[in-house]
């Protein structure tokens, strides 16, 4: 179906082939997921023909058993594939003058050997914008995809905390979530490398899980998600290891207050950057704006960073089915971090999350 | 050192700015490793200026903290990288006019805001040819964390081996082998998904690990590598769960004749295709040639795939430190797969690799 539309979208833009080369792109229009490493990957459209898939010869059959039921074509590491692409497109459609291809993910290596195979096209056209807008709104389907993976992380999360106590590593409970989620959820890939970050670390977004040991009277947190379906789920919770300082409670109900206001404020109508301006107005009156150093969050779907962009300067208009984190952070370096995040859909009139791990300051016990 | 020679490179070509995009290029070059997901991360490197790395304002005090002891400069979210970068090159030089740029990783979209900073430079040099010609010689150094990186795997091995029971799931096994690799030897990456596969999905290469269960006499195949500071591993090793068929055992003895006859055809002087061609030719007389459906191998560094390739049509010559995989499988579909793999370097006169768990047919017990 979404082929269809873009189909459509090539015949009223006067366009004669789409070329999909993110694999991202391709599973979201075949439902045929793949990790091409160096090989050619490829889904090619057209305004007047059938679709195919271009793939390794070693994911040929794999393609023909998935979800993808056109045309799927092999090529051999010895052969040259954009000699082999052409002859395909050549067979299928007399029309290959007008291109649209994927800017933000096509390599200027791979656009050149296309071009080299259509010396006379015309490549400006772009499909970036057009399965960004496509893929902004999620169907029902695709929420209960986004809500399974969700359900994935609030069970990481769980694991996660009985697994902290004193002398353990960050990455041994890092290593210790990805294992019961393989074993007891059957996830097979975590949509990123599980954080798990203490003390100071947390000061770093990003950083570790690092071979760092736990502490007691400790900020510990956790970023964490699964692929689910297909559908990535991204969650953040900062949870106190013993009882922590009042600044660290301080800037954890700062942050926790910032992140329920944005939960609050985000409805159809709100613009991206608006809804950014409400957790970032309170973390800078409360006096740590300068610690909060990245956006307000990120669309979510297929990717775990997609569109749209909660962000300062983007005038999007959020509207039901757009899909995003909503994960304002304190940093103060040296010192401690706090994160605090839920993914989840633009309702008729609200926000639903996707993960429902408690967010009042957990404070466990300690524990030898 | 690497830099020094990129500045040469630029110098020699009559080149002045070098705009490396590739994460991993990036740490080959700075010592600095970071996931950019779709921010901007770049090192700029110049011919008559000192160069710079250029990252999200949230990776900054990271890369600060890094091998890299170079500028840094971030950005945030909310400002246009483009324009910043455009400012810190012109701060830094006169010379803007020749760019090289990495042509197989560089996103048309990237190119063009590029391009748009610098509308009249000439942005025709090519470095991939130069940083492939540059990663495929490894140094004393580089080899000591290859085989850093071996040894881990071959500890996977011995995990995965003992886990295999009857009624466990492929996808157990793996997470097996990931907690422990993660606990036990602090690994905090895998090179790519550890795969294990039974009976007939190891017909599929790259299939799984799927919930697919153990069950006795089949054979069982694993593919698994890790991270180990920056170099990858990547290993193959085909075990049988209890006794199997004489033709499971046929196909076994060809491809660990075919891997063995490479390993010790493997020397300076032999060209990348006629060591496909060992390999090759032994299984294709054994009449098993069309199972055999990929290249013989791929080079290994800081990329679990990178040159050179071990293919048909490529005549390049191998030399002493170049290394790579040797990986010949056979995969009947609907009944079974096998692989053995071994990466190691091109010495003087040989080739050792960097794995060494026993190639001899293992025969598992049976356990409930």
């Amino acid at each position: 179906m979404n082929l269809d539309k873009l189909q459509t979208w090539l015949q009223n833009n006067n366009l004669d082939v789409a070329y999909i080369s993110d694999p991202i792109t391709i599973a979201y229009f075949t439902g045929y997921d793949m990790e091409p490493h160096e090989r050619i990957f490829a889904l090619f459209a057209f305004k007047d023909a059938e679709p195919f898939v271009f793939t390794p010869a070693l994911n040929v059959e794999e393609a023909k058993a998935s979800d993808w039921n056109g045309d799927v074509y092999g090529y051999l590491d010895s052969e040259d594939p954009w000699m082999l692409i052409a002859d395909r497109i050549h067979q299928r459609t007399k029309h290959t003058s007008k291109w649209a291809i994927e800017k933000a993910n096509l390599s200027v290596a791979h656009f050149q050997n296309l071009h080299g195979q259509f010396p006379d096209a015309d490549f400006s056209g772009d499909l970036s914008a057009f399965i960004e807008r496509l893929r902004l709104y999620k169907t029902p389907e695709e929420i209960e995809k986004l809500k399974g993976a969700g359900a994935e992380a609030d069970f990481a999360f769980k694991i996660g905390f009985d697994a902290i106590r004193t002398g353990v590593t960050e990455r041994s409970i890092a290593g210790q979530i990805d294992y019961q989620l393989k074993v007891q959820k059957g996830v097979m890939h975590e949509s990123f490398e599980t954080i798990v970050q203490t003390g100071k670390n947390a000061a770093n977004p990003h950083l570790g899980p690092t071979m760092n040991k736990i502490k007691p009277h400790e900020l510990v947190l956790f970023d964490l998600g699964t692929m689910h379906e297909g559908y990535a789920s991204d969650s953040s919770r900062t949870v106190a290891y013993g009882e922590v300082s009042d600044k660290e409670r301080e800037i954890y109900e700062i942050d926790r207050e910032a992140q329920q206001a944005a939960i609050e404020a985000a409805k159809p109508g709100i613009t991206a950057a608006e809804l950014d301006s409400v957790a970032r107005d309170i973390i800078t009156k409360a006096g740590y704006g300068e610690y909060f150093i990245h956006r307000l969050g990120h669309g979510i779907g297929k990717d775990v960073h997609e569109f749209p962009s909660i962000v300062q300067g983007n005038d999007l208009v959020l509207e039901e089915g757009m899909c995003f984190s909503i994960e304002p952070g304190i940093y103060i370096p040296g010192f401690a971090g706090v994160r605090i995040e839920d993914c989840g859909v633009v309702t008729k009139d609200g926000f639903e999350t996707f993960t429902h791990t408690d967010k009042d300051l957990k404070v466990l016990p300690l524990k030898d």
